[in-house]
């Protein structure tokens, strides 16, 4: 965290499917009574004034920057980053570059939130490629989940790379002393999987890190690791499954064949559910190894998952993150 | 289906957790009243003998074949296969090869199920690498996913045949005039994921299949295929999180900070997705593509999964799957 007079964090409220209407209130929610950092919220103006004006922003240490447009997201995040300098995430992520803003949040794309933080920010000293980490629940409580898809190859360098990473957030954000770090893999053996998982287990057995061995999805969210690591392909494809879960058994609890008895359990058990391992719980994914603090929230963020989003970001930004993944990379 | 007098099932006792005391009574009860089909037993003769005794199999079509030796979870498959010719899964498949059986089942090591089909049975023409199916719950129905980890390695063609072989299964096993036939990716556009992908996605695209796109993770078990294909080690990945879903419900049901309301309402959801959803419906993978019937059931099955795995190798018998996957396959 640099010594400015107060941090700030912004956000890109034209990012996600419902836009400044969700977004505004749920970085509002996000503000701590006490005002530890400054909220710059990157958009059209009249559509951001509208929605302050709607929930009350007087006295609030809010402000506008405006921005003429904005990343859809079917486009070509290369090509988006260079002819779009006045949307949301380019301008936010230039303001970061230049030490005016601490984090930036979008709940726009992905693609774009990844190559706008690679190309302005650039990585952190150590590492050769950031990963998207993503916090997956388990029965015990969560485990961060990484590459989930900055990187569809990946070398055996890069995923030990990822575990180094790993560990810091774990210990930092997660308060692990020493975090359990796993290979997601599709057998438990040393030589099981492809030629990148046998060679990355050598690397993490040699290691100085808390590597526990391979874990296969069947025992992923039992959870025996806190970290686990992967290629970004992988990685994604297991992060769409796991959210793939809830939507089925949403889906499931529509059924017509159901009974009155089963139909009645499936409220408290989605609301248990719900509770406890939404995605909003989270609100997001975040980029991990770039020089900065890039939170990526779901697309179909609601408030409560945008507020949380934010509140990641000044977690992510109060414990000075970037600096301290920088000094585990080494 | 030859035209001997009556088709004949192998079954490998000794395969599996629980071996002969799940094995034969599971196999036992898959016949059907009329006897269509003899039941050969694959195993230590007393063990079987013993199990058959207890479960009454006076008047039934069935032999015991002694077997002297078996096939150990942990051993390298390939060299399984060379040192252990009288173990239940080689004995059986040269049984097969030489037309003194029509199918084999085991619970054991699938990858000596896997190598023994491919090195004694062979492949059919037209299919270059045979790939494990596995049929998988869906809101809808249920859909076949392969290759679920015989190949950790593919190429598109390899993901097209899987496509034919798939395409056959649907129409002739799960009764599908024109089955919807996807291919796992980490996103919807023809140009997402890896090159591997790409490629597939072009000559499904041409291919005369109905080829419906790329599914993601999210949308499987939605069930808007009815035939996903993906390589082996992506498809092995996602076939443990499939099934660990369902050990993370029966986990969390555990929980000790549950409502009481939480807690009673696990007990009949708990209940339905086993009854819809459970590996024990289907009892078992396959491979497909070699020169023969090859069910590779669940390691932990149950009396219950043994004996659909059993049923399922008689319908695949009956329907003469092979020849059709081979007429598919051209």
């Amino acid at each position: 965290m640099t010594n400015r007079a107060k941090p700030v964090i912004a956000v890109d409220v034209m990012g996600g499917d419902h836009g400044p209407e969700v977004v505004v209130p749920g970085a509002l929610a996000a503000l701590p009574a006490d005002f530890p950092f400054d909220l710059h919220l990157y958009g059209a103006p009249d559509a951001v004034e509208a929605e302050l004006a709607k929930h009350g922003s007087a006295g609030l240490p809010v402000a506008v920057i405006p921005c003429t447009q904005d990343i859809e997201m079917g486009e070509s995040p290369a090509s988006a980053i260079r002819s779009k300098k006045d949307s949301p995430i380019v301008r936010a992520m230039i303001d970061q570059k230049a030490g005016q803003v601490q984090a930036v949040v979008s709940a726009g794309s992905t693609g774009a939130m990844v190559a706008a933080s690679l190309i302005i920010l650039g990585r952190i000293p150590g590492v050769d490629r950031p990963a998207i980490g993503t916090v997956i629940p388990t029965v015990k409580g969560e485990l961060l989940l990484l590459d989930a898809g900055a990187n569809v190859q990946c070398t055996a360098d890069h995923l030990v790379s990822f575990a180094r990473m790993g560990n810091v957030f774990a210990r930092e954000m997660m308060g692990l002393a020493t975090p359990a770090i796993g290979q997601l893999n599709i057998g438990g053996e040393p030589k099981k999987g492809t030629e990148l998982n046998v060679e990355t287990f050598k690397l993490l057995e040699k290691s100085d890190l808390n590597f526990v061995g391979n874990i296969e999805g069947n025992q992923l969210m039992l959870g025996p690791c806190d970290v686990v690591v992967t290629d970004g392909y992988t990685g994604n494809n297991t992060l769409k499954l796991v959210e793939g879960f809830a939507r089925f058994m949403g889906a499931l609890s529509k059924r017509p064949d159901l009974t009155a008895e089963e139909q009645a359990a499936f409220g408290p058990i989605l609301q248990f559910l719900g509770k406890n391992f939404s995605y909003e719980v989270k609100g997001g994914a975040m980029l991990l190894g770039v020089s900065g603090v890039s939170i990526i929230a779901h697309g179909r963020s609601s408030v409560g998952a945008i507020s949380n989003a934010v509140k990641e970001a000044w977690n992510q930004v109060r414990k000075d993150l970037p600096a301290k993944l920088a000094a585990g990379s080494q």
